[in-house]
């Protein structure tokens, strides 16, 4: 398999994940400020996850950028990566429509905790599949980033019991670490 | 990262913003004309909306010609973009199911006023990137559409709480003004 | 405009219209036999639409395949037919969770011979850029699909409220006529 | 047409009915362990579905891959195909609300076996128009997967009426038998 293709499914599936979660918005029945109010939370969780998934779909596309050949360990770690994302909807509406209460928040961190190890794992299986002078190895360095993200996530997840808004702010953290595109990669890619 | 894939990105996202728009149409529990009738404000929202839609995948593609090399910058600029574009949906449904009620219709007005702004950034930040030559400013010109719209969205929020049918009334009108195609644009390419 | 991305949006489009269809197919809430029963109406439905817009896919496709040159006049006769296909989900839920009451399948018609018409101008549009020599009008040749079709339609329109057997029959017939691919274009292709 | 654009419908089509499968999942409305527990097996039906597609995907790829020339025959065996994919989320809703009730999980594998019908019919389809000396079917062989599935199918459909759990072994067992995409038709492309 190309790895055209399996980047084009890849794009699909992230576009649509980002774009139906609007759908998990419920439009209010009152029209007055007070029907507003409630959407708050609904929003912020929106935002947050629309944030996350478009660093994703970014990151992943650096990614792949270094793969010749897609095997079949290539596709399932792929396919296990946007397993996890498609999920993202889910938690975020749960989290959303339930303003941060303890459970939703620590179960949307639990999935976003998934995603970046099917990442891990997808990065490690490309880079094992290229052998000992892996480019994406050179590109990726010690990979702080990766590292200190499941680390955040699982802090969140726990202190969600403690405080939602400790978890909200390491969420925003963590989105803020990767919304800068991967420069190291980035660069390589321009030599 | 090549500009193909951000418009591929950008097109699907748009594709299906404009297509599962439909899903905020709940679907009737009657079966005569009075079933019908509260449909009316519905569709004519709906309408309106795939209207813009159309007209921003239209704009945008015209845009986005004239980029050669895509940064952090107009990425995350085309993102913010997109995060409007996706509320729109939520707002379409939120103003035709209360039959355009003044909140609803202001928020409806908020989002596309968000959405010009989020237009005007991503332009600007692409003709920084051009440099002085800016094939894309020379093409935009005085920019008189993209600087009387954010105008009259403004105006139609506020007239919104004064009768909501001047607010739908300027609606109307930003698209009649934007539905023709950028015909600066489109005969700069052409030469 | 180059036609490859106005063929990419269209697909994409109907590829999302043909998909999220499903969506308007509501879950029963029971799961003996009884909870099935209601769901055939629905079913029949959602076979027919998904059948009418593998057409429209197929179809279109041919026809943009005579395209050279996408003009302003061709896009908007094509959002045009786009937006009367993206309602489809919505007169197919409809019809089919009222079990093909007269109205809703009175007005499944309407949709379709809007959608009809909506083919038919962006087909004389194409022909009219393309001038005297056009080959798409000279693989359409008579066109006695096209000009039988909105026929049909409005009967079953009409027909619906004398009995809606006869709509669904005359909506079937259609299909049937149409699902051989237009071999008059196919030929003039080949060649 | 050309094999490429019937591609790139049914990655899409497949990639949307992936991803949509998610608003099937209803937020629940709790927030403690409680509100949790029911999602399980709304949450293995899910997972169990998203495989299916991902490996229905990677097969279909490999099987068109092999197509040259797309004629009506190929063409409306693949929507067929499709259409029983896009089934699969109501289903997969359907069978996971209502916790594995026997009716629902055979009406999942009905799905199930005439999406693998769908498939062979496709696979003859192709098979047919390459004529004697056809690679894919070379290259298919004793096709033992795609024997022995249909079987598997009929008897969960059967014993679901016995005990659902001997159902969902039956539907893990043959997306495990798929899941290591098929090797013969890949070496055969690789020469």
């Amino acid at each position: 398999m190309g790895r055209t293709r399996m980047e084009a499914f890849s794009d699909a599936v992230i576009a649509i994940v980002i774009t139906i979660m609007v759908l998990e918005m419920k439009v209010p029945h009152g029209t007055d400020m007070e029907a507003l109010r409630p959407l708050l939370p609904v929003f912020l969780s929106y935002t947050l996850s629309f944030i996350y998934l478009a660093i994703y779909w970014n990151n992943h596309h650096h990614m792949l950028h270094m793969v010749d050949r897609v095997g079949g360990g290539i596709l399932w770690a792929n396919i296990h990566l946007l397993f996890w994302l498609s999920l993202v909807p889910f938690v975020t509406g749960w989290m959303g429509e339930n303003h941060w209460a303890p459970l939703p928040t620590a179960v949307y961190g639990f999935v976003l905790l998934m995603a970046a190890i099917a990442y891990f794992i997808l990065q490690l299986t490309i880079i094992r599949q290229q052998g000992p002078d892996s480019p994406l190895k050179k590109a990726v360095g010690n990979d702080w980033k990766g590292n200190v993200s499941p680390i955040l996530y699982a802090s969140a997840i726990a202190l969600s019991f403690v405080h939602v808004a400790i978890a909200g702010a390491l969420y925003i953290l963590v989105a803020l670490i990767w919304i800068v595109p991967d420069r190291r990669i980035e660069s390589r890619i321009g030599r």
